[in-house]
């Protein structure tokens, strides 16, 4: 394939579709996955998916990701808005990072109008529910393509 | 068409492409719409654009979007991050707006991180150059479909 | 008449009653305006109504009040909050100028605490709907009267 | 009668009319006192006035009203700046309170912007002298005829 | 009886049972002042009441336990937030004191974060409804056995 | 004699010599007042000394005073830092009065910096212990006498 | 048994009674752990103990805690103040939490004053040494027994 | 001529002279506006002045003169400490701009000293009555014929 | 003589009754420095004064102080709330300082509510005029006396 | 000749010229002061230039001038954004006193937008390098001239 | 060997020398590492090196190092600046602990001036580069021979 | 000798060993200089110690250094925290400072975690008594030798 795109899921997202529907929707993250998997396929783009709850871990498969990926799409959770570690390792690993998250964090609590990770990012998409990944992934895509 | 869409561009986005393209990129402004409208032609939706340099003249345009739009793309420029009154009008007119930044608005001038508007968006998309525009095109597009 | 007073309708006022009638009541905006006029005439005063949703337009429409009203009432909406430039305009024409809102700004979102325009009003009338209005229009008659 | 109301005149209204006339007009506090009587019997209502200095008098007098009275006016004075106890107690009874001031709090102080108890009350007059009184007096009544 | 503690209930408390079941529960004040009366029974300690919607009241109070108290539980209410006052008691008479809230204070508007009087206090137990008062008495017991 | 002075008590005043003498110092209450009694006898002065741990019964002290007494000394303890309301009254009464402190306030907690009471008094002397008292009286006397 | 509810010891807990007794009590943290499960037997509960230092593991297992528990007890130590991922964790979880601390974190720096944890916890006990733990778990238990 | 410049009067700058002489002076804006243009015209430069009370104009007018003027100078009067549009505006043009403000805004109101648009300009003088215009034409054109 | 104390009298001060008599009265420095050196005398103390405008000179001075005085009472003037290095100065001598200020302090611009100074002093008088000083010095030798 | 003029150079700017020509231009300082006495000469006034990097010889020779200037220019370098001490010199010594900067203040750290000296200065000129004072020095003889 | 010091690499510090030379200087970590080990050979010192990108994990290192280690260097990356858990832990070890970082913190973003974790060290070295470890070791060495 | 650095000791520094040996450390001052002094001989390197409690006294000798040192350390006590100007001087004198303290000024105070000058020295080292200043002796002439 033409490029291979790793995509991380922080803290909590392993719950998506099974908790708070309301808030982050009802499919569940398995079904998000597997569609991104898919949609990369048709774009002649490996994906693959990594999730942790860790800081720690998040960082590891960044700094990972150096070593296969061409970008990377990252849903940092509650991450985004206090870790200067993995804003860091953002920084650090100049790969396109691509964050995302599914609900509008501007619409929520004022400290998720703070996005410590986001700062070090090339763009964010954020508020589309599971289209946050899917337009992160074609715009990441279209990028390198070019 | 099956869906026809309002694409705002806010203050001093009309300069885009001729100045300052290491921020906002080199492709002009009438490119960018072009390509818009384009899109959404093969995407089956009517894509109409409006430049204002003015808050009122937003405000107007949204509020008359309310008697023909389905939807909305929406690049406030400055206004974003002090326009309580443009906040209101997507607030009010009740269509599924995205707001969209060619630059990742959170690694800029602090107050940047401040998006006042955008927190009554559906959606935001930064930091994706003219991207930013399609990629919320084809997003908005995908849940009119649904 | 005995006194001439200007009403201003800021931003999305105009949307009053077909939108939001949980926060902005359901009585139409041109409704409120003609009770307005007529109310003036009970009490031997003539009442223009200017509408805009441009902070510029507002401002002229208060320099212009200096020719002819004995005072103004004046919604700002969203520029109550954030406009220094009409907060100079009020201060600058030397009339009584008395700030209402349809709702109590106190009760939502934190910055609606902040009255920029309001603290160089004579008064302001918050909370009470359309009666804030009337309310102000019939408390500036009587300090006309004296 | 058709209404009965309870005006709670707070710390210091007491002096009103003996001291600062220019920043709390000339009109003695008994003056003004029998003026919203006599507009209340006008109107139909009952009026009744309660002064205290102290926050607790205040909140157990808010807390009687709920045995008697449709609705309240109150001039919280220096305690709308700083009770959460009185708020807390406007939120409790469930009447319908309006808070009033006899100057324009958001011309002094920068301290005197934040309206703690005014944030639970349905509506605020500030700025008009006595007539803040009068005013919302009449406000409530009209709101209680409906 | 082995031991002898104060219960401070503080502002508003008087209408627990009565208004905003939603936030306070259903069971009335003096249910739970019983049940915590019984509760000190059982567990061999003499248990008085005493409610003020007063600041001063609650530190005479606090003062005049000193004479025959060897605990305090308090409930300050919307005090808890804004009084040094109570707090320089608290810290004046050297008796264990316990703050309990019937709400998560924490879970509210912002400034219910600032615990003013709590700070001062050896212990808080906040959220559990009427156990908040129960677990405080009998946490308070267990010390003094010791 | 000459002159008439009040000395007003604040809240936990009470306390001093009783409690904590490492902060307040180790002299009771009573003999402190007994000696600004003398001061002012031999200083030609009648000195009457009220206290209270009521926000509200130092205000009606306050207000009682313009009937009487030619200035005012007061230690508003905690109230110094939050209380509008006696600041309010401070202000009205328009008798000099000077705010006075056992203990320095400023090397205490941050937010004893803030003295809400005191910006309306004509001076203030903290951290001379019960010495504060006596040089407000000479001080104070001082100036009536010129 | 009637009820199964799980404790997680935060960072740094499994050092309390070895190091620090003035600030954490001098009961190892085994003891207070065997405690607790024999606290349970008592009261018919299974008590299960958890301990990390990691963020992301103490995530993990509020998540597992879904299949299992029927409530929690967490002393998050210092990530109470930090970690938006375990406060996200516990909302999404849903079953009731409570917080915990040996001492009481508003007397100590300003910064513990903030707990993102347990803004979304039902309770929060703190201050009461180990026994905030055994209240928390009775009164949970209390609850569940409802 | 040699040079083209630009001036740009903001909000109620049109009234100057007319009201308020006490802060902005007594010279009528029309005859500052000529003795610009007559300087202008002593120093070989083309002066035009345009006005405006909105933003949006201001926006437009500042992105005209890139077709044909050497230099701004502006007082973006209330605008300038609240104008993102403007400043990002400023920015694009790359022409030099030099704000100018008659009176010494950080004299007055505290968020005057905030100078959104200023930080984007060349240079700023504030303070000098009308000669704030006449010193920075000044300037301006002997940049010009460096 | 008995004691021997400092008077420090910092920036500006040799202006004192020369400049503004309105804020800080009319009594030339030279006549204050009088009073207290004659005021030293008839209380058995020798009293030295010092004046610079230098922050280092103020510091020095203090240092100096080691050797010979019982004590200091000091003017910093607009040191007082800058300077961290003479703060350090007079926490490291361990003498008794006394902080003086002609007007309230309290009472002017929001900047001089922080006392940095005054923070490692052991008493302040502020808004006596000249008094601040000869209270100051009357407290200071009653200590001494001691 | 007519008029007297002080200016004051702060600290540091003896080395302009010398170092840093990318903030402070290339033109060495003693260049500036000469052609600023020369500048006088023209205008018929003697120009004086006092340089001092130490903040209590500025006040001295601010102080100084009192008796023999009609005005002052003061780049007061980083004391500008430190200086309380600074700022009531200038307020106390009543000449009209001009603060500049040779670069635009308000473009560098944030700290630099407060002004702390320039509030009690009639007016400010930032950004225009050296002619930042040339153009102070017209401005201020045109105005002594008046 | 005469003393045991553990040297804890905090997260993305594995990526220094490889990634990002000129923030961090371009001698590999290993190297770096190398080195210190060596430095502590020659001052007869046991070094051994952890690293880790999880805050977890830290804080069990650092729990550990009580078994055996003297004292403890220290970077921990973005943690320093977010991490109450780390800071915490140093504080609970009581071994003497160095905070060292690569770069001046201070002279990076605003959050970076924040040390959460360097409170609770007893000392701290910033912006030597790779020395900033070596010096450390050496003055922590040079204090354990004391 | 290869290279030559001058020592600044600032405000109060003379004190060292003398008055507070529990923050600073019982070595006096001139014991330490004598240190470097011989340490600097060591490493083959003139070392000047330069001790002034002025800042303007430190802003010169900084810009003496440029004539003859090779580099700088600095120790500028409470002139850290507050000095534009001495930070200024380091940025423009170019040549490497290190900026050391006694204490960890974080462990102190709030305010001292701002580190004014320091964000514009090269490297700091804080909390090693007087090895602060060996280490950073040390580290700049390790540097140097590159």
């Amino acid at each position: 394939m033409k490029h291979k795109i790793l995509i991380i899921q922080g803290p909590n997202l392993n719950l998506v579709g099974i908790r708070e529907p309301g808030i982050y929707g009802d499919m569940p993250i398995t079904e998000i996955n597997q569609r991104l998997i898919s949609l990369g396929s048709e774009l002649d783009t490996e994906v693959r998916v990594f999730h942790s709850n860790s800081e720690g871990g998040i960082i590891d498969e960044l700094q990972n990701a150096m070593d296969w990926a061409d970008g990377v799409v990252i849903n940092p959770g509650g991450y985004s808005h206090t870790s200067v570690a993995i804003r860091d390792a953002i920084a650090a690993i100049k790969l396109p990072v691509i964050e995302v998250h599914l609900s509008n964090i501007h619409s929520r609590e004022g400290f998720r109008n703070n996005v410590v990770t986001g700062a070090k990012c090339q763009a964010l998409i954020v508020g589309f529910g599971w289209r946050s990944y899917s337009l992160a992934l074609r715009g990441l895509i279209e990028q390198l393509d070019q």
